[in-house]
């Protein structure tokens, strides 16, 4: 063996589901595998999303070499803007990831600069110190690939996000034989997702929910809705199918979805007979029986195409009594409420509505434990990483990992910014390199201390009072009474008394600290305790008190 | 059949879970099932609970003769403190409920005024025009009771909650002979139980449970923790069968659970051999491997015993290596997040655990579809509610009695207010009463259309800014800067720019505002408004903007 170590540094998505990247190194050469975001949650209000911190990379921008993209999905794509404003690095990708890339990078304006190559499987080619061999997966999105980098101190596979389905939409299974071409007599090093590594069993294939998109439209008396996200391009081939079967006509609500559509189609990743797809506008004019909508909106994201349409609010598109509406996703965790809202509100307006807890409307895009299993037993690597997923879902994989024979002592459950060194001798995490999450938020990036959120949080369950002196700034007196501002706090007619004695108490409290000798820094911080705690006696809440002294 | 109709309406729990409360009159009486609260959602942020809007009540309070209770849960009692204060009317319970209610009651100084009653299965009562029958149900609380309530228009059976369990741990089976006996040839109506209505099969025993935490005691190498809700005292019975079988103590961590505990085992629904329940001190002093902890915080609650332990904060209690966690609940919708997050603390401590994603280690406790038709079966009602559950669940439930014979037009999916009027020619929805949810925050209590919640919801989101301005009364001049707070908007480093450039905005809005007229309220929105777009243009961001102007 050489006696240089392979380093692997995942910088994000471990740990979390989401903004997935992970950096492999051989002395001068990194090579980065998918730059993603991580989609908000609950726990992050008003944040649009996540990208990886690239502080490493940027530190080492000279040696990195390539980024590998496996599949099309914003998880692995999205964060690319960010990282190539900063680093200047060529892109590899399948071709409809490459597509979606391009989409991204035109509208900021990037395109021009970016180096962006397609890869068809089984090319092989050459970055820095690795040999690079792309194999395909199934997954939610056509031209999902596994990545094979052979490294000098032997193969790394790196599996993307991945399901074994051997009847996909596309017809385009998992190639088993490029991967045990690959893997040879076993792999130095496998990376695998491990999204789904809680659930036993296998994942069933998308033909079962073919099965039933067909037999709900066919059997669906006036229009048919079908709600799903917006990348998931064998789902709407599996509609346009079943609606040429029943003489229906397609048109898609929605940008993102639309957008999709429209390039997959031209790519060739859909197969729709001219005069199927119709817009909006020509839908309508169309007997209800002859229609299906295709909409975003099947995580109840509020500003979606089916939340507009559940609640009334949807410029073309009114749901009415004999209109059958499928959703067809599973919920993501956190978006449960939001769901479960959306089809209440369907039902009031009189729809039928099947969702993924009554009738097998979606599977989801990620192995479970037998596939697991088989994509080990494939590969049979001497070390082991699970990569894509949240804390327990890796101590699932590792232990998935040793019923089939990796040494625990060679499995190695990371988190981001962890150091995995491998050489002869064998391999050990010998330390972390700065990782996390940036939040984007309009304009604005936090890093993930920020107390923004932190702020946020505690305003959304007491909301704010701010409090306006205007004093004397020599004798330190109060020029009138205090002005009180609220928001989220109380309801007017409550304030009305309760901010009256908050005044007084804001008064006494500037007085009380004015008398000796006046630190306006103190004075403030004073006057907030005092209105917080004389707010929290009556009220049992402690609201955000602002307060801001003018000295005239 | 006598003339007068018998009236049904709804006030909690039908288009919900939680808030349980449903009134039935006949001429001069009403009788109240339940008085619960509903737990808070992240739609609802810094909420205490939601109790019913009992408006309707209030306003008939001289004909409500009694509160039935169907079981002690909060979400059947947990409003009943704040009813009693407002109508004096006997209560109804079996006797842990009555256990349950005392508690309440006797923390708020209420016991003495309140009129409890315990009534024993079987025993029937009159309460005005009503003859009441309480029937043994299983349920995940012990004691648990479906009520038939004979009217002059013949039998009325509401379920309470319920699922069908041959085997419960408790050994008291539901009581099918005192169900069909008061079926008769077949009840007026049938309100039941829609929680699980969207789930096909049979809701599983608790023996099941049993046996897997059996299992997992046994074969845990140290410390054992289960975490559970605080009130089901059949899980505790479970545990505290293990612990005995397999030589360990039990410590009960989390005050509300060891209330619990002790008033159960002092009323005999808990059976635990003397010197079985241990304090957690004596608990510490003993070897891991002869410990069980049982503790709360099977939701992810920020402030209960488990997340404190998984976050390292516990006084008494710190989870290490070799330890076994079992979270003995499944996730109520809308605490997935927060209880993965725990689940992620805890074995990022060392600790094995497992869940019901991957052990059988709970079962809920209503009934699956198929209990349904049996409840459905064995009542035989002319006339079906589906109650308890949110819309799409009633709409489930509904569906189900179609299956079962009741024809659609007998079968009524309400909402909380609908008044359902049943008479000899037939039934039908014949008006509404006030009803929805009252907020309980703290000391304050909001109607369900305050702004308060909206306002919470937008800071959340952008955070404050707060622009105080003090200002010569006549001239309407700035007698200084402007002075800006803000929180949840930005971070210092950026805002010191930021808001220079704002308190310039603000003063050219006050100047444009003030040089001819002076509305002060209309400045102040100008102001706000000015503020508001100036910011938005250089965040993407529309914080909640508060102006207030002293003038001098």
């Amino acid at each position: 063996m050489p006696e240089s170590p392979l380093t692997v540094i995942p910088l994000g998505g471990l740990g979390e589901i989401g903004q997935n990247m992970l950096a492999l190194e051989y002395e001068d050469d990194i090579v980065v595998v998918d730059a993603g975001i991580l989609f908000p949650g609950e726990d992050t209000p008003g944040i649009d999303f996540a990208i990886p911190d690239i502080t490493y990379l940027r530190e080492n921008r000279d040696r990195v070499r390539a980024i590998l993209i496996t599949h099309g999905h914003e998880d692995h794509i999205g964060a690319l803007p960010f990282v190539l404003a900063e680093i200047d690095v060529p892109v590899y990708s399948s071709r409809l990831a490459h597509g979606l890339i391009s989409v991204k990078l035109r509208e900021r304006g990037m395109i021009r600069d970016a180096r962006l190559n397609v890869v068809e499987p089984h090319t092989r080619f050459r970055v820095g110190a690795f040999q690079v061999e792309f194999f395909r997966v199934c997954h939610s999105i056509p031209d999902a690939m596994g990545i094979a980098i052979e490294s000098p101190l032997g193969m790394v596979i790196h599996t993307g996000d991945f399901k074994i389905d051997h009847t996909p939409i596309d017809s385009q299974p998992m190639d088993f034989i490029a991967l045990s071409r690959l893997a040879g007599d076993g792999a130095l090093l496998l990376l695998s997702d491990s999204t789904y590594a809680e659930v036993k069993g296998y994942t069933e294939s998308e033909q079962v929910v073919a099965q039933a998109l067909d037999r709900l439209i066919g059997e669906a008396p006036g229009r048919v809705m079908v709600a799903t996200f917006a990348s998931l391009i064998s789902r709407v081939q599996q509609v346009v199918d079943s609606a040429v079967k029943y003489d229906r006509k397609v048109a898609v609500v929605g940008r993102s979805m639309a957008n999709n559509v429209k390039m997959a189609r031209k790519m060739g990743y859909l197969d729709a007979p001219d005069g199927v797809l119709v817009s909006t506008r020509d839908a309508a004019r169309l007997p209800n029986e002859r229609v299906v909508i295709m909409a975003t909106g099947s995580q109840g994201e509020p500003t979606s195409a089916l939340v507009r349409i559940a609640n009334g609010e949807h410029r073309d598109v009114e749901v009415e009594a004999g209109d059958t509406v499928i959703i067809s996703a599973s919920p993501i965790p956190g978006n449960e409420t939001l769901i479960a809202k959306t089809i209440d509100s369907l039902f009031m307006r009189g729809a039928q509505v099947y969702y993924s807890r009554v009738e097998m409307v979606h599977v989801h895009g990620h192995a479970s434990q037998e596939e697991l299993k088989m994509m080990l037993g494939l590969v049979r690597p001497r070390y082991f990483v699970p990569v894509h997923g949240e804390y327990r879902h890796l101590v699932a994989h590792a232990s998935i990992a040793r019923s089939m024979g990796v040494p625990a002592s060679n499995t190695f459950v990371l988190t981001d910014g962890d150091v995995l060194q491998i050489d002869s001798s064998g391999a050990d995490v010998v330390g972390s390199v700065p990782a996390g999450r940036l939040y984007v938020d309009g304009r604005m990036l936090w890093n993930m201390y920020s107390e923004t959120l932190d702020e946020r949080r505690r305003l959304s369950r007491n909301g704010v009072v701010a409090v306006l002196l205007c004093v004397d700034e020599v004798t330190g007196e109060a020029l009138a009474e205090p002005a009180i501002v609220s928001s989220g706090f109380t309801d007017l007619d409550e304030s009305q008394y309760l901010f009256g004695k908050t005044a007084k108490i804001a008064l006494q409290s500037l007085e009380t600290e004015t008398r000796y000798a006046i630190d306006w820094d103190r004075v403030e911080a004073r006057v907030a305790g005092a209105v917080s705690d004389f707010l929290y006696e009556q009220t049992r809440r402690r609201p955000t008190v602002l307060v801001a002294i003018e000295r005239l």
